[in-house]
């Protein structure tokens, strides 16, 4: 047990100093894959696990390359970082116990931040020489919860009698912007699930304390909005020009007057706009950055698909086109009771203090993805929260966890696969 | 001489006396017909020459049939009234001298205005028993032209042997608000003409002075819009409601935004918003009334195709319906000199000081239908401007003209008919 | 007690069959004085009871006297009607036991609605021959609230022996719009009030049921916005002209994206707007309808500083002169538990189905002004809604009640005013 | 003569070789200054003949304190370079015949614009070896212009017997983005001239002709807005932040309808517009680059006023802070007829095709303020333009002159020297 504390340590450190963004997981992806192998789990690879046309805001092909460089000569696993090479970096594990039984799902994500890491004495990685080496930084505990899938892996493999079954593990890429879960779940990878447990560490839950179920994320889509005009001389030609800048001015306003929804919270915001490229040029490009949330997944389509009116409209008055790209998306998503009152049980027995459900709004998260597909399917679902001491807030760049708070929490998921593998 | 001198002065004042709008110069038309008739003019009536798809802003059927009984009651002469009963209310008188030679056209309007006429003593027609018995008012003087176009008619009957060829009367309905010309030229009234001359009094041209060719017309269009929503409680489903108020706002934004044209002057105005139903309810419907100009037709177009996206594109937006009508509309024109040179003579020889042209940007007329079409088959046409002595600018609830300038006017029509029938 | 219950239909008839709006309830107000007075209430008149100040929306000099008129006309009681010549019509009746206690306020409001009431047979007052004899009608119940607040006072009177302490009855004008209340309250009226008792019957609660406690009222603000600017001929001298409509659209599309806020259910809504006076003049003036609501007296005060400042500035963008005036104003309230477990036992020896609180939703209400007044300097308030069967929503033209309800909620407050006094 | 010939190119090549922009003309300064002080001339030098209050667009501390080391590496004359430390980069050089007489001025401009310069081998400075050594280039020939100025001065000086009064040079830096004149007119460098002419090559004038008065130049006014609001998490609390973003959107729309001028043609353009820090946060700050024009110094201020009349109003709209730069301005001026005509003579004399004017509308020139200085105080002024051929249009990465044109152009101004210096 002390062995697999210390190879936990050890695990996310390495994690931790080499974060990598979202589709990019390479590395980290590579060594998943490698262990779980290594503990008997059959393993599931990149596009096979991944439907390519459910990639949001994946980063492009040369931003993808340059990273394959960057992780060959950092460690990365050669045998394994082929499969990856394109950016589809998920992994799913596998262990059959071989008798009948549900099968048990267990995710976590992977991808880093775009953070620059406080390079402070007072902070714990740097302290410890454990600080990211570039310029992206593990600020969600997304590192933390690689290595809780492992280590729940590696209890797994060592318990695989006391199961019954099959036991999946979701290493999911891109959380972060709520990106990479659809991909897997179109790919079907929640098809065959039972009982889905999706887990998260921090969120202001104290250490040794535990959520059985958090509700209240908040669907969300996040689009990127393009406006191509026409550039002519302001002075000589204006009449010549189609003016990108007005239709994006004027999607601006009426996006952020969008009429409140009665049935909940909804939110809009264009968090940027770049448009034109010189001050006497009739600017032909323009481009948003929009959020949408809306409490459910139905408020939050409300507010997408008025604002996607919006924006058709904005172009066809000042006579250019437009392009609407997704760049995440998650939806809304109730934990299963049944499933909350065995992890909190769970927990209990791991020895935290267990609370059953959590409502407060909470972000967003694509997790809910997997959720909606398992409980569609008659299965059940739930969110955890494995609580911890945080150094300071999630995407801070002091953010830090109490390392003692994985093993516990590995502990309540493997607490909960035996639980269910004999339901 | 004398008696037609009178006999012009009582016309006057009695189209003055029953002024009628656009479109209802019922009573007006039905004496013009009987006048021409009666001066051996083979007159056309109503549809015959008016195209019912191009009169634009048109009064209602409600309006039309209200105004009918008014004209009825009032002195209209019941035999030629019936072919305006729907108000098709042109007249054209042709006067054919049975020998060969060119088709010399006159246009003069005909409508009033809804302006109050004053009631003061100082006002000659109020002081002189004239003043307007209903709510409209001649103040434009277009119950002088229609004098002006009979004065003539009697001089043309008079001294038909002088003359060879066809002379042709137009008097045209609607001309304020540019709503008429289009429909008479459409019906194949301007086919046959060769030399068109279409005259104005006033215009601050002075007493006994002369423009034998006024050019610097806007080409305008006046367009009409609805945009149609659905109304909703705006407190409890905010979300049941499309707002017609929003598309109309983002509308009134960007049409007042379209870009400046090089090519020279043009406007746009949004003269009139009338939005929404109540303070709690989401506005269903919103109108807007539009007046775009541009030096030439050209630049007209180039504003009123572009406002028609912005309206479209607001529509759009926020997912209402919306209705665009035209409701009234000239070109630009430009008169030809030739003919102005003939007119400037005819001016001389009638007493008047004449100037060939007049260039300096001069409002809106839809004679410029006229003068288009006549000139793209090869003809020729101006615009004239007799001066006078204003009592007040047009428009005016005190707008009053010399009278003595009736006659001179029909002089130097008929001259020029005399000498353009000999070219 | 069935002559009361008589008298009351008798009542009730009478104010149904002449509905006064707001302000304007003369007719009404003089029947209530003179009532109160004759049971040997202290009555307090016009503007003894309400500051000028603080009026909200009042009909202008002109209607007020015309309506004046019309109250002589038709059956008002001379004596009082002078002290509401004005348009101050609130009348407190005061019922001084003459021992030591608390005072106990009850409000009930006297206005109708501009609703012409059904003409169909199957109208009940229609067929019943107390359909209202002008346009407006008492679609909202409020004659059964005044009828309420008389049969109180003739119990109070019998029983006045029963009772300790002193009894006020509140007859607040102009509740529609939420207009009049706040005018009784910095006149004073709530000084003296220990405990607060607001109610209304109806609001789709059954017929013999009750609510003790009536939360969930939403503030509002109502406010009229005008923009002044300069007309000018838009083609000729669009310069020289100040564009209001310009102002009022950029206001309106503002008005609308003001961010939502994180605290709870905000509303704004443009309700209407008409600005300009011809299609060809740069519109001088702009008149806006907005209507703003929050779910707290806080959130409705964020939106209104808010809209205030893009008022503001959209003056300032186009150089208009503008005015915000308040057409009417609630706040949110919170019922005393304590006071409510009163009423809630008073309606059940009163013999109702009584629920102690309901939390959802309700518009809004002024007598929220009376409840903060009286919670504020350590009294108790409370809002109670009396169920009954319903012919039609309120303000709806086939509004009306079961009349069978007007005696047992009569019972409900006196029951709760001798409980209260002796408290 | 062939020597000077032979200089005058090397001069140009060396100037074309390192490019300054505007307000950093350190190497090009202290060569010109060098040589006018060498060829007999008094000189005065940066702050003396600039008013650091108006100068417009002045890059920061940093980047001149760059360009001082990079010219200080690139040849500049150490003596001289101090003087323009500071980024005030003008030279005034005088000749003083000692000879009663007028003082007549010549401007010449220096600085270069950010531009790429083509790499191809047919473009003729690429070919030569004298291409850009940086990142500028001189795509407008003001490389040229310092050339002629150089060429005149030798001419000058080698004549000065010939000549009566006194000679200014004056040599101004950031015409580009009309930034720099105005600080030398506010210093005085204006005051005392009685003869004013600026010079242009190139504009399309071909080879060997050459424009006495050009006109029709639009007076115009660049200004950079920036908004500053507060950051806030767009999800989480929405109210806690001043959204500069919509105050930008609004201003942008707003600014584009600012009502046209009947008086001349006029511009505005958003030119560019950069707002926001991410998705998901209430944007902190916007800016924007506009450009105004007017065919007048009138309109261009009408224009400019109501500007930022709608800009104030946008920020107040969203409280937000704004600020309003000046990073240019131009006025209009008409050239004196007088003057224009000794320059027509002075042209033909030095065997050059001669108009007397050009009045077509041809973008904006600083030149402007010495024009309107010289002519307020009494003098004449006028703006000449050397015809050249041209490689490529002004402002394109392939721009280049015929360099036989810089000779002929210095004798014109050489011959009208003599001239002026004699009436």
């Amino acid at each position: 047990m002390e062995r697999l504390q210390n190879q936990m340590v050890t695990w996310r450190r390495d994690f931790h100093k080499h974060p990598e963004l979202g589709f990019l997981e390479m590395r980290t992806a590579s060594i998943v894959a490698e262990q779980l192998e290594g503990l008997g789990f059959e393993i599931q690879l990149g596009r096979e696990v991944m439907h390519p046309d459910f990639c949001m805001g994946k980063p492009d092909e040369k931003a993808t390359a340059a990273h394959f460089e960057w992780a060959k000569r950092h460690g990365a696993v050669e045998k394994y970082l082929q499969h990856f090479e394109e950016g589809y970096t998920g992994v799913v594990g596998i262990l059959d116990t071989g008798t009948p039984g549900p099968t048990v799902a267990f995710r976590v994500d992977m991808d880093a931040l775009p953070v620059y890491e406080s390079e402070t004495d007072n902070h714990f990685p740097n302290r410890n020489h454990f600080r990211s080496i570039n310029e992206n930084m593990h600020a969600c505990g997304h590192d933390v919860h690689t290595t809780i899938g492992l280590g729940l892996a590696a209890m797994l493999s060592e318990h695989k009698d006391e199961l019954r079954g099959r036991i999946k593990l979701i290493f999911q890429p891109a959380e972060e912007g709520v990106r990479g879960a659809r991909s897997m779940v179109e790919a079907g990878v929640a098809d065959d699930v039972d009982y889905f447990i999706a887990s998260h560490i921090g969120l202001n839950v104290p250490f040794n304390h535990f959520i059985a179920s958090n509700n209240g994320f908040l669907a969300s889509s996040k689009i990127d909005v393009s406006f191509k005009g026409v550039a002519s001389h302001a002075g000589g030609h204006p009449e010549e020009g189609k003016n990108a800048m007005l239709a994006a001015a004027s999607a601006v306003l009426n996006l952020h007057s969008i009429p409140r929804h009665a049935d909940g919270a909804t939110r809009i915001n264009v968090g940027e706009i770049h448009a034109g490229s010189g001050r006497n040029i009739i600017p032909d490009s323009a481009e948003l950055k929009v959020e949408i949330r809306g409490a459910t997944t139905e408020l939050n389509e409300y507010m997408k698909s008025y604002a996607e009116k919006v924006i058709e409209g904005a172009a066809i008055m000042h006579q250019v086109d437009y392009d609407i790209t997704l760049a995440g998306e998650a939806i809304s998503a109730k934990g299963s009771p049944e499933l909350a009152a065995i992890m909190h049980k769970s927990a209990e027995k791991a020895g935290l203090n267990s609370e059953l459900e959590n409502n407060s709004a909470a972000g967003s998260e694509d997790a809910t993805y997997f959720m909606e597909a398992v409980q569609k399917s008659g299965g059940y679902a739930t969110y955890c929260i494995f609580g911890t001491d945080l150094a300071a807030g999630h995407h801070n760049e002091k953010f830090d966890v109490n390392e003692d708070s994985m093993m516990s929490s590995a502990r309540v998921l493997f607490e909960a696969a035996k639980t269910l593998t004999h339901e």
